[in-house]
This record gives structure tokens, sequence and C-alpha cells, in this order.
């Protein structure tokens, strides 16, 4: 296996796909738009169809427009699952979700010459949507297939166009499913994926086995001063709502740093009303994102953090409105198979490292139903959702190996 | 006199009045909109006109639009003037500007009434235009009238519709002034102006007799950090512009705080980019207002402000650029004319207290060259620059009847 893995020369076969992927959506700006159930999604999805077959893969289509290329098995009825979604956000890049498409596809191609027939079915998907950048609803692809998609949740919504979801899904060939059930043959789902950070480019490090998908809380606060001419009002008559939420800012983000990793907290939004350069803000809007791989951890951070800025808002004598609009627990991955995946990168002279992934994916979707874990290949910069997304071929080659391995353990062995 | 300023029964005539002027550019918002040079402007300007020739007053136009109306004196070549300007910002309020020139007209009419003809002219002026609303030009108005305006400045500037100054002025029957020298035949200047702020209302004091109008710098800074993911950039990885920017704009504010009246200082705008819940911001833009009555105190705390600032910078890896694109010196009031108004207050029985003016005024633009001083009546909840600006009728007598005796003191005596 090792002797196989390491002579295996991927760089430019793998950096090869994604150009070839990305043309399919590819915009005036030099990223990729490829939008639920577009054109350019329905022309890219056909094209990996044909790639797939040529490959000597079964493919075929689910109802919503899940795409499978299968290397079939002795057992039938047992599927080993990797891939990721074809969609991207608005003006993206070509390695988000679309690298873990390709992935699967040269590692099932090599499995299959060097190896054979598996023990259960190896599949790949290309999974219709996972960005919520068309229609407000993520993961409408890996929730179909674990049978976490509600028809309601979809019937009603539009893009930004007003064009209705249903009609959209249904000009591009495709429809509900009859049967909401989840799929029962999954014994494990591996999914590889660009980090969207820097983490391991900082560690010169090539692949991340991810053993935790952080959990978030979304906040939007309000600060509810009052507005006054910059002139005539005395520092000691103002109630300042940006001086207010300045403090509360500097305040939560030291707090955070001192808790340090893998807790992160983000103030990344925030408006000023008026907004004029000679008014005192009379209210200041904001959003705090904090996630952490720990549930306890979040809530004891947050609690300490809303008490924080209730002192301050005391302190300032402006009133505060704390709106909490989004929930998520941490997803930790399947440990069994995170430890055959090192064991594999180990075996194989990968250089790997544990780590939790800070953005969410299709994985968190599956893993409460199917044993799940992730592979990471480091991004330039940590730079994502942007044409300047970037991971060196060589990289992209060590993921697709370290795939390669973990596959091969989860499909081959009885 | 006390025993005629003290029976004047002004406050239903006054605010009367202003309802009146108020009707030229009442908005659909219920705010007065009457910029430079519009339909609105011109029927007011007019309608002014008409109103001081029925009290008696000769009223004319200077070339570029300034109204005045004229209570003759003994000696037609000194004059003691007294007005405000006409324009309003755009949705503004019914008292800023307006009630200077009504104050002003009501004055000479009593004054006219019971004491005759003045030692000098009494004039009181409906200046054309103060708050660069319509333009980006301030005090068109009085800069004409002194000898500042220049030609060149307005000849190729245009509001926002396009069209422009000169044609603008042209078409409301105004030109420029052949000679661009100034008035030599201005004594004084005493300009009656709602507060704009609180402090009256606060102190429950009617009257506020302005010494000094604040000096002013104003500042943009930049603050350039990295934009990062919300989930995959570890605390001690960031360089976030909004976080560092917190710490400045808490610790400005606090430092102004603790200096004290009269500094006043305010961070009014923000901007932060990408602005996006989930991304840490890449840069961050805010303005700085600092105003003092006294020049030293602003070059004093700037300079503190700015250390402190760069500090921040420095602590946060963040690189800041700070522009200052306004550096107004403090214009102190003409310490006799004060003097004599307050000498007058205490001898009418008037309510006051000496104060400065945290605002601009056309005062600032006659007083390097005239001997000038201010009257300021509350403002409700400092409330102005917008449809909710109001005073009480009973205050709006007060400061007219404080008026009555500066311009007798500086029109009655030799």
């Amino acid at each position: 296996m090792k002797d196989i893995v390491q002579k295996l020369d991927l760089a430019d076969e793998t950096a090869g796909r994604l150009d070839w992927l990305g043309e399919f959506g590819k915009d005036s700006e030099g990223g990729v738009s490829r939008l639920l159930y577009t054109k350019e999604w329905v022309e890219g999805q056909h094209a990996l169809k044909e790639w797939m077959e040529s490959e000597g893969l079964d493919a075929r289509f689910d109802e919503i427009g899940n795409l499978y290329g299968t290397l079939k098995g002795k057992n039938p009825n047992e599927t080993v699952l990797t891939g990721s979604h074809v969609d991207t956000v608005t003006n993206g890049g070509r390695y988000d979700g679309a690298y873990g498409i390709v992935a699967g596809i040269i590692a099932l191609k090599y499995l299959k010459k060097h190896f054979g027939e598996p023990v259960r079915n190896i599949e790949v998907v290309s999974m219709a949507e996972e960005e919520g950048s068309r229609f407000p609803y993520s993961f409408w692809g890996s929730k179909n297939i674990v049978g976490l998609a509600k028809r309601e949740d979809v019937e009603s919504i539009k893009d930004f166009d007003g064009v209705p979801f249903v009609e959209a899904m249904k000009n591009a060939g495709f429809g509900f499913k009859d049967n909401a059930e989840g799929r029962k043959d999954l014994k494990a789902f591996v999914e590889v994926h660009v980090e969207q950070g820097s983490v391991l480019e900082t560690e010169e490090t090539a692949i991340g086995v991810v053993n935790n998908i952080v959990g978030q809380r979304r906040y939007t606060v309000e600060i509810t001063g009052q507005a006054n001419h910059a002139g005539t009002t005395p520092m000691g008559y103002r109630k300042d709502a940006l001086y207010a939420s300045s403090h509360m800012i500097h305040e939560i983000i030291s707090m955070a740093r001192k808790v340090g990793d893998p807790l992160v907290t983000t103030v990344g939004k925030i408006e000023a009303y008026p907004n004029i350069v000679n008014v005192v803000p009379g209210k200041a809007i904001f959003t705090i994102d904090v996630r952490h791989t720990d549930k306890e951890a979040i809530v004891s951070f947050t609690e300490q953090m809303t008490a924080k800025m209730q002192d301050i808002a005391k302190e300032h004598e402006v009133e505060m409105n704390i709106d909490l609009w989004m929930d998520e627990d941490p997803v930790p991955m399947d440990q069994t198979v995170v430890e055959l995946i090192e064991k594999q990168c180990e075996a194989n002279g990968l250089n790997y490292k544990l780590m939790h992934s800070g953005a969410g994916h299709d994985s968190q979707i599956f893993a409460p139903v199917v044993p799940t874990a992730m592979l990471f290949v480091p991004s330039l910069k940590g730079i994502s959702h942007n044409p300047a997304e970037f991971t060196e071929p060589t990289d992209l080659a060590e993921g697709v190996k370290a795939l390669i391995g973990a596959l091969y353990e989860l499909g081959y062995k009885e």
C-alpha cells in the first residue's frame, strides 16, 4: 500500500481537474459562480457524470440532483461515501467543495486500478448544494442523503431574482424525492476539503485530520443611546451608542483572546446611526460570532460575555438588546474513522495533524447518523469564498493520497 | 427700557412668524427643505421682503441674494447688523437660521415703535446661505457681506442634480457682486440662534450669551488589518481592524471625557469591511471630530490622541492612516459687545448664562472683521437639523427681548 501510494503522481491531475471544473460557472471577475440549479451548475454536474463514467464508475443522479459515481463492491448493501458539494458562493473560488469531488473521483480511479473490486461499494458524491448562496437554505444536498431535508422548507422560498426553488429544480431536470428517508447503506463518510483557514499553511503541514466541527452562536446586538450634535453636546450629556459599542467590542474580543484556542469570537459587522461625522451616534448595531468545539465552553463564554456587556451598557446608560439567532452544537467526528485515517497517514508517510474545523461542512449533516471524518489541505493565506482561493498542487495530491488510504481501509477491509 | 421690554408680549408673534416662514419649503416629511436659490428659497426671501416693508423697514437685496431690512438712523454711514441665514438643511427644522431673521425683524419693529429713529442704522439680514446643503460651499451669505467670498470657489461647483451654482443663482434672479470688497459701514453684528444643544434646557436658562465659537479638527482614520474567516482563523492569527478600531474609539472618547468641558470629541461615523458577520474585518474607517474654545487645547489633545492611537495600532499590528481634513481655529466673540449684552440682560431682568457655541455660525465669519456676539435660546432636547427642532414660544420671546436690549444699546447710544 505504502509503495503504491507514495509512487502516485497526482499533483497535475488534481490541479488540472479543478481548473477544468472551475470553467463551469467561471465569472467575469475571475471567480466561479456555480449556484444551485443554474445552467452552469447543470452543465458542471453532467460533465462530472461523464468523467465518472469515463473512469469506469457507475454514475447516476438521485431525484434532487446529487450525483454519485460508484465503484461497486462484493457487498452491494454497504457503501463507503466520499465527496463534497458542487455549488459555490457567488464569485467564489475553484477549491471549496469542488476539491472534495475531484479528490474522490481520482481516489476511486486509482483504487480501482491498483486494488480492483472492493469489499463494499465505494462511492463519490457531487452534492447539489451546501452554501445557501442562491436560496435561503443550506445543505440541501447532504440533508437529502441522510433524510433531513423537508419539502416544506423549500416549497415557498425564492432566489434573489424571485425564481421559486421548486421551479429552478424542475428546470434543472430534478424534483423532490418520493421517499424522504435517508440512505441506509452508508457505513462511513469521508469528506476532503480545503481548510479555509491558515493553520496548516502556518504550521507547514499538508494534511489536517478533523476530529471536530465547531459549534457556533451568532448574535445581533443593538445599542440605543441618544443622537446629539457633536459640537453642542458636552461629553457628560451624551449617551453615545458607538462609544458603548466600542467598549463592548474591545472587551469581548479581549476576553476571547484570553480564553484562547479553540475559542474564536468575531465582531464582523457594525453599523452606526445616523453615521455622520458631526453627530453623536444614537444607535449602533453589531454582530457577534462565537465558535468552539465544546458546547459547554460556548455556553460559559457567552454567559460571561453577555454579563460583561450588560455591565458596560449600564455604565454607559444605554439600552442593549441582544438577539441570539444562531445556536449550533459542535459536531464531533467519528473517533474510529479519525483514528483509522491517522493510522493510514502514518503508514503511508504523510505529514498530518489533528485539528478541528472552524467552518461548517456537509460532514456535520452526516456525522449524527453515519461514522464521519474529514481531511483538510492548506488554503493559501486562509483565503476562501474568493477567486484567490488556492492550494498548492502538491498539497492537493497529499490530500488525495490520504483519502485513498482512508477509503482503502474502509472499503477493502472485511 | 426695562418697563417697555418686560411688557412686550412676543411669544405668539415670534412663534407664529416661524410657522409662517416654515411654510416656504415645507416638505412631505414634516420638515423644511429650503435650499439656496431653489423656488422655495426665492419665495421665502420675497415674502420676508414684503414683511420687512410692511413693518416700515427699507428692504433690499444685494447682488447675490442677501436680503436686508433697514431701520434708518441719523448717521447713514454706520450700521448695526443682526440676522441669520434663510437656508435650511434638507429636511431640517423651522428654527435654525430662521429664528435669527424673525427675531431681528420683530426687534426692529418694536425698537422703531418705542424708540423711533436710532443714532445709526439698525439692519436685519436674511442671509442667502450658511448650511452648505445644496452646493459644496458654506457661508455664501456672510462671506459675501464681509468680502471673503471668491467667485472662483463657486464657479465650477454643482448641486446633487448637476445644476451649476452660477445657473441656479441666475435663475433665482441674482449674480456675482461687482465689488468683492466687504461692507465698511458695519459697527457690530449680533446673531440670535437656537442653541442646537441641550445646555440651556438642562440648566433651565432662557438665554445664552456666546463668548466663543469653538475651533474644530476633523479626521478620517483608516485601519488596515487582514480579512479572515471568522471560524477558521485562531485569535492569535488575526489582524482585526475593528478590534483595533474599537480599542482606539474607546480610548479616545474616554480621554476626552477625562479632559472635560469645553472639549468635545465624537466618533460619529464608522464603516467596517467587508462588514459580514462571519468575516474578521480587514479594514475599518472612522471619523473623529474634536472641538474646543482654545486652539492650544485642541492641539494638545489631538497630539495625545494620535500618539495613543499609534500605540494601539502597534499593539494590534495593524496599519493606521490618519487624515486631518478640517482644522478651524476657535473664534472669540467681541468682549465689549458680549459685556454690553450681559448688562442689558441684567438690566432687563432676563435669565442668561455665558457660554460657548459648539457649532459653527455666520458669526464666525463676521467676528474677525466686525465686533460680533451671539445670543442663544434653548433647543428642545438639543434637537436640530431635524423636523423635530423646537423652542418654547416663551423662550423665543426672551431671545427677542435680549436682542432688543442689545440693539438698543448698540444703535441708539452715541
